[in-house]
């Protein structure tokens, strides 16, 4: 069969399902990225399911969210970031070394590899001939932890790419011009491809913006294939020897079309409030700018600030104009510093920012209100700038520079200029030491987890009951988001590590007495919920299952749910039910007590069955879409307890399951259905362990490396 | 009579009062400085005060401390604060620019000149031999509308500096000695100058690191002469002409003195959290560090930067130390950018931020809880860093940067190189744009000011009653803050702009039922607060009498008052009592309500007078400390209302008054008590105008500019 790009990586990596477009497949996890923001718990949950070494080939975490410190918190979440690093054998990128994305891609990022991240934006890497996939943090702890994660076989999307980009238009255009086609929904469930002669004038970098975006698509990611010119950005990396070739095969098919020709393109614009708003720059020119911001993942490269600063060389922006640098990464910013091109900006009147996220998920530069700011940032929703009432556009940062400079939106193809033609460094700066690299497990395994007064393990949680007798505390109406179970925004966000303290905001947007209620019922055996259609919409934040779960909520009870909360909910041990009778609904109210009993049968024998209303004659049919891995799961209290359980005893069972290899303390050993070992698939040596060993034994292996001993 | 530079400044500004210590006197301003977090209010008070047009020779408005911007507030504030100094003839420094005290030595100060400055450090520009003061928002805003500042006269203390600084010892090091000497209150009441043959050795910007801390001192401001090295540092800005000789004559004395021989100086290091606890660095060296933060007012030259850049040059900290960068001025960044020393700081591991006051006053650069953070800052009071169990250390650039190597404490002089003597470059970057200037008149006249939602004008305050009634709503303890009594921080400052918003926090950490209580109190006729010894130590901040103003309050009944608050309270229109007799504190109570009756003429008439508690017989003997000046203003209902009802008749008088020149639009125009009426001394012309002319006169002058026709 011939295959593309998207197939290979699949299939390299699959552990069970088929190929089938619509059907769940797991794939093995090579490689996993977190930042603070989302690192925090997921570290706390490799404490809590009782890790002892991450079990990828890499893991990052890196420390670029809340960079900004107004108080402690920030401060020591990073401290205990970087002793969990330690403790779990984690790369750790410190604060000021950047945006995870551009920086893995120049450390860590190998084609063939697969990916999954703690961030929507991990897609970026798929500009390396990588799967690279964002997930919730659990998922990504799973991962760690040497599990697969499953998804559902997506379709793929081939984009044709051809011709080159005219003067004044750059990869930022073209994600635009996707944007413009097919809108914040157009890529769902698909992951896009894209081949072509065309390729050969994107730079690596170049499909580092394009790949970011594909999330503002709603695609599961990108791919790029990994062709001479990645093999030129490793070079210059000083990682050449991590490059493999990895193209689609002559002929190979897609299930969707899509062609770009380059050379047709024009600058694009998003308007306010949403990625899908593109407009030629020209139908918005002239309307006046607060701000012009250039950064982001979404524009992280060498020449995306260069060409910034070749523009507004020797000019100066007007006083009304906030000129925001945010430097994507040490590495970067070091060269950005050492060919003039800062400086340049700096006399334009240019803030310079710490390298980070920044203002792109509103840590630092929100816009004044309703006063327009065009960014070369990946969203503007609104709101996400930090300022509630704003008006962002996305745009190139030709775009940016040249509105910058006049002071209102401008079509940078209008300026009286030769347009700059950036070419990356030759040899840029290399940082070797951005990143401190996991510690050997002899050492890792005496770190104790630094905790400061911001950070707060995650407590025991109980198994499900069989019996239940849970009060409603509270009735919800439809489409129910995550932002209302529990808020983000720079008020919430430094307490993503403080579970008891995180959980005092849940549902404090539908009723503020929520929490004392729930608090109050908590060891009384819990509480349940109702809701209407789509709850639990949005963001993918799990604090929103987590927190409401630490006060006791047990029962979710909706008409739907969106899926990835009702993912989160399997996760953490809440019970998702659906009413097989919405007009159900109707008959529940605030403060009527749901009995459910029989509940381990129950849900394991069947989709569906009844509830009772305490002091009622009511019973009301109930149904349940969980998997019989998620019953397990939701038995034991949530994925966390099920995975302490299951490692509990790891040492006894052999056939299918994972060992530890004592040469490289990955759990690279199996045994399969036949009882053959193989050796380590992650140090790739000859040594593995059995049940009570205390050496590692060296074997023979095969060509397919079974253990011939 | 021989004179030393600081009683040339007095005597050169002298408008009414003697030279002797402790006797209150009148001086000229000549420039003004406010920064964004206390200038909102003070262009407030200006729009309040109905005032046209800044009658200084030069008032600059900086913006450097809000500029992190996590939501609208910050971001509205600026273009409010730019739309006032536009519409008031102000200088307008956008964010970015850096710190008020190094941007105004570089581009505006003037030797010989008054300086004050809503701003603790500004005597920073001491450096320049300027008479640069410290002050209250409202202070300062009525010295941009032309009104002198009285004072007590300080007295001088001359310290004569010999000797050379030896390798590894720099400025910081010779005001930490002070420190070490003086403590904290050694300065109270002083102003100190700095002279000798040492001085020679000691550059401009070293000087602004002295004089900047004297504020740490309780100096009222530090004094250094005019002489070649401030002709030089003119020169290297473009502004040689604005310099003049300025020093000490030859046998002039000091009311105290002290002497310093440079060469016998070691580094040195203030211990948490005082900036007096000051040890030698070998003291405490080997104290493991989490952070090592360069850059502030404290340490603001070329030189601090380029230091520690060649002291880390090609290594680099370990993983746990937060190297901090912080740039305090856009022309400094740029120069650090050019000469390879940004490089090697960020090859070093230092996390550079924007150029602005940032992590100095908690904006930021927190460090981690009890963890050690050594700062070249001026302050390391507990919790100022942001975080609240801190552990601030107070250090030269050499220090810093050799602990930040290290991991730990440690004395730069036991680093295995040379010492690095940087100079700063001759000719550095000087960015004439850096300030947006003052528009014309004519112009200026027509903006509107810029109010986004943040923003709220000084609503109008009703004049003192003649008969009050006035429930007590607190009673308080001895050495109330105005910490106490007005939060600052993150969570509060950024409502500085908005008295309503702010108002919400007055006394919440005292009771937080105190504003709901006021608020039904406030139409009612206002309400008392009663306390004890102390009231109002700490901050200056204006707020903390503004807003309980605002709420109602209208009587202080203390045992005795802290002298800024005092100052505060009676400017903003609340009659500051004292108890006759202080035990009769013990018989009032929260609810007892005060009669005070005859208002009006018992505060001309005497400073002790009788107030009765409603419902009791008891009547109490209370005084008062206000000068006839501020009595005038407490009728009024405060300053505000004073100035304006002033500025209102202001055409109607001539003797004493100034007037309005059409040639400038200063008040530089004057009438003696004979009648005689001088040239305008903003513009030095010969125009001047009367009541009810058009057109500017123009007139011969005599050599005392008085006007002749």
């Amino acid at each position: 069969m011939k295959m593309n790009v998207t197939q290979k990586l699949i299939k390299s990596h699959l552990l069970s399902g088929e190929m089938v477009p619509g059907e769940e497949i797991g794939l093995k996890i090579d490689q996993t990225l977190t930042q603070d923001a989302t690192g925090t718990m997921v570290m706390l949950e490799l404490e809590a399911m009782g890790i002892d070494r991450a079990q990828t080939e890499a893991s990052a975490q890196y420390v670029d969210h809340n960079v900004i410190q107004v108080d402690n918190k920030n401060a020591d979440d990073h401290l205990f970031l970087q002793s969990a690093t330690r403790r779990f054998g984690l790369y750790y990128s410190r604060p000021g070394n950047g945006v995870s994305h551009p920086v893995h891609m120049q450390r860590l990022a190998v084609p063939g590899k697969t990916l999954l991240g703690s961030d929507s934006h991990t897609c970026a890497n798929g500009s390396m001939g990588m799967l690279a996939m964002g997930a919730g943090g659990i998922d990504v702890a799973m991962a760690i932890a040497g599990e697969p994660i499953y998804i559902k076989m997506p379709q793929v999307w081939g984009v044709y790419l051809t011709g080159e980009l005219p003067d004044w238009v750059s990869a930022k255009d073209v994600i635009l011009e996707m944007l413009r086609r097919h809108d914040v929904k157009g890529g769902v469930g698909k992951i896009i491809e894209y081949y072509g002669p065309g390729l050969q004038n994107l730079t690596a970098m170049d499909r580092h913006v394009i790949a970011n975006m594909g999330a503002e698509l709603g695609a599961t990611t990108t791919v790029f294939p990994s062709d001479e010119e990645i093999r030129h950005f490793l070079k210059t990396q000083g990682r050449e020897a991590d490059w493999v070739e990895l193209v689609a095969d002559e002929g190979a098919e897609y299930d969707l079309h899509d062609e770009i020709n380059l050379s047709e393109l024009e600058p694009l614009i998003a308007r306010p409030s949403s990625p899908g708003n593109v407009v030629p720059v020209s139908e918005v020119a002239g309307e006046p700018i607060y701000q012009s911001y250039i950064g982001s993942s979404a524009n992280p490269g060498y020449r995306d600030f260069a060409v910034a600063s070749k523009i507004v060389e020797g000019r100066r922006v007007p006083d009304h104009v906030s000129f925001d640098i945010n430097p994507t990464s040490r590495q970067l910013l070091t060269d950005l510093v050492k060919e003039g091109h800062i400086a340049n900006l700096l006399s334009a009147g240019a803030r310079l920012h710490q390298a980070g996220c920044n203002g792109c998920i509103g840590m630092g530069q929100a816009p004044a209100t309703g006063r327009n700011s065009l960014r070369t940032t990946p969203r503007n929703f609104p709101g996400r700038s930090g300022t509630l009432e704003d008006s962002v556009f996305l745009c190139s940062p030709e775009t940016a520079a040249a509105s910058a400079l006049a002071g209102e939106i401008t079509d940078p193809r209008t300026l009286d200029m030769e347009y700059p033609r950036v070419q990356d460094p030759e040899e840029p700066t290399v940082d070797v030491q951005l990143l401190d690299h996991p510690l050997p497990y002899e050492e890792a395994k005496e770190v104790e987890l630094y905790k400061g007064p911001n950070i707060a393990s995650i407590p025991d949680m109980d198994p499900l009951h069989d019996k239940m007798e849970v009060p409603i505390l509270l009735k919800m109406k439809d489409n129910i988001s995550t932002d209302e179970i529990l808020a983000g925004g720079a008020r919430v966000l430094p307490y993503r590590s403080n579970l008891p303290e995180i959980s005092k905001f849940a549902f404090e947007i539908i009723d503020p007495t929520y929490y004392e209620r729930a608090m109050k019922q908590r060891s009384a055996g819990g509480h349940a919920i109702v809701a209407g259609y789509n709850y639990g919409q949005g963001s993918s934040r799990e604090h929103a299952a987590l927190a409401p779960r630490y006060l006791g909520l047990r029962v979710a009870l909706a008409k739907d749910f969106a899926r990835i909360h009702w993912q989160n909910l399997a996760n953490f041990g809440i019970l998702p039910l659906t009413f097989s009778n919405p007009d159900d609904y109707d008959s529940l109210g605030q403060g009527d007590i749901l009995v459910l009993d029989n509940l381990k049968n129950k849900i394991r024998e069947s989709h569906e069955f009844m509830i009772s209303v305490k002091n009622s004659n009511r019973r009301i049919p109930v149904q349940h879409a969980l998997s019989p891995r998620q019953i397990d799961m939701m038995l034991e209290g949530g994925l966390i307890n099920w995975v302490k359980k299951n490692s509990e005893h790891a040492g006894d069972e052999v056939a299918g399951k994972r060992e530890v290899c004592t040469a490289c303390h990955g759990t690279g050993m199996q045994a399969d259905e036949e009882g053959w070992q193989y050796a380590c698939t992650v140090c790739d040596g000859k040594g593995y362990i059995v049940a009570g060993d205390k050496e590692p034994r060296i074997a023979d292996v095969d060509r397919n490396k079974r253990i011939l001993d």
